[in-house]
């Protein structure tokens, strides 16, 4: 938005198609554009590849595969020190303050909307201050 | 929203219709559920019930009764330490400093929706790290 | 909104119509109502005539006239210590940490209406308690 | 310090002899000038009177007479709503998160000098700040 | 301090001699106990115990054994999510983002006593409030 | 301290004696070096020799010669847009609003040493952090 160029692109992590599209809306209602990877695999393998230049993470906790999205945000925060990190999770919101990484957000199901959008929107308007 | 659960439930008290009607719509926007308080005294019996688990107060201070929007937050967080609180007032914000309690959030009337939206979200946001 | 009185003014400082139209749209989506200033002379008068009661600043870097946006928000500080301000930015990111305001919010170009929505509207809110 | 003006006054609040000689020396070390009100009423006096400019209030919750320390801060917010508050407790922190003033900093008996000049010099810096 | 129970104690965890002293010098300076761990298994043996209620956890990254400081600070997490942790490093400061805990703080080597203590004193302050 | 390297050092812009000597002392005793710059035009000289590798500025904001503190200080983070910046100042805290840059401290005198040493050990280990 705001110029010519593309809008910022949220990586979208969650294997679970209800929850995927939830997300997703949301972050398009806010004006944000969005790209699903269904396991952490395919989301560092995406990280890595550098093809697109994505502004954030929004991970599921839980995810089938090895990979779970504690170790998905590790991984993303090694390519890039200054990644914005959002964790959603059910029931496993009592092992952030261990797996989580610093200055990252969690979400705790059932949760609203404008909730993902804030958080998102935090997380860049730091980050963005924090490069300058 | 995220999953089959309900939508997080916010607490509005209020005993104007117009607000009322103004501040569920700007949270039902965001994807929030809530639930109308007309006083202070309404808003404690249901926060005591524990029947909803409510998971912010939205409050105006100047109400009806004989309690006013400072002390149902200190009641809030008698029950819930934690309890994520929003005050709204047009000629009481200079009474904040001395009557608010820690970790809130003053609206100044007029406000946008967007401000209250934001203001729920960043304290519930932060309160799952806390909880965690 | 929350009551009769005018929603609260936010003013935006651009010189390009596409970027002023994106701009207003996000704020008018959060129920702000917004004013436009082509160039930073014109804001700075607007802002010293007191006519209207603005709540912020919006403003670009790059500007047509002899006063960029780092100016043009000095001089909003001026007239008012705590006056919330908002820059975009393309490429003068990097000079945000030597020329830009203390507890302003740097908003790096292309960002999404959510992006300036939640920064306009945590500025406010902090400003609201400053005021207290 | 730092020039020919009287050194920053702390207001402490404590009935305990022990306590006030402890906090005494903590903030003596760290450069601070202290007064000594052994009740609440008396330091609401003292503030009211404006005899001397006092820089921030430490007190216990605890206190002879009819007024505690939650009190005797909201008094002092009354006086001056940016006002930096520091309360001592050993079992009453849990009564903060509902009786605390916002932006207040809670010491947990036993706590160590250090923790008392943190918390004092981070209140102050951060107040003046908001005063510019 | 402050009363009659005794102060509060920080763990070490450091295996180099000079470290251990420089530390535990300026955390006596201000008025902290301590006490070392030599390893991190050491660490995590002393905070299951319970037998010493530490408030707080000061530890290398590089230690001799099977593991590191960012694995012990995790361990800690896990006993209690609250744990105030701090970080010493000198070349392994860029893996704090990916490797750190949330709400931690990373001292650099070389770093002055004053900075040890500030860290210390900011994380039993904050987490305080949360325990209330 | 903490291990063999050389202590952080940090640089004082003052061209008064007495201000020069309360604040060395008030560093040394938290484990800082100190390097004086009597004028601005100096301090930008060493900054931008690179000779040593300052960790960061304390200014006065009157200073003898052209340049001010504040533009000493936009100076030093057009060289390292993370440097962490202390201003003193007597008449012109109102000043800082507009002038400073974001993320610094003002200290308004007098104020007591502790107060210095607690604003340049958290901007040290806040920009650590940000380093990693």
């Amino acid at each position: 938005m705001a110029n010519s160029e593309s809008l910022p692109v949220i990586l979208i992590v969650e294997d679970e198609t209800l929850i995927q599209t939830l997300v997703e809306e949301a972050l398009a209602d806010g004006g944000f554009e969005t790209a699903i990877a269904p396991s952490a695999e395919e989301a560092v393998t995406l990280l890595r590849s550098g093809v697109t230049d994505y502004r954030a993470l929004v991970t599921d906790i839980n995810l089938k595969g090895n990979m779970n999205g504690w170790e998905v945000a590790r991984r993303a925060r090694e390519i890039d020190p200054a990644f914005p990190i959002v964790y959603m999770t059910g029931a496993a919101a009592d092992e952030w303050a261990s797996q989580g990484v610093p200055n990252s957000v969690l979400l705790v199901k059932p949760f609203a909307p404008a909730q993902i959008l804030t958080a998102v929107s935090q997380l860049l308007n730091a980050a963005a201050q924090g490069q300058s």
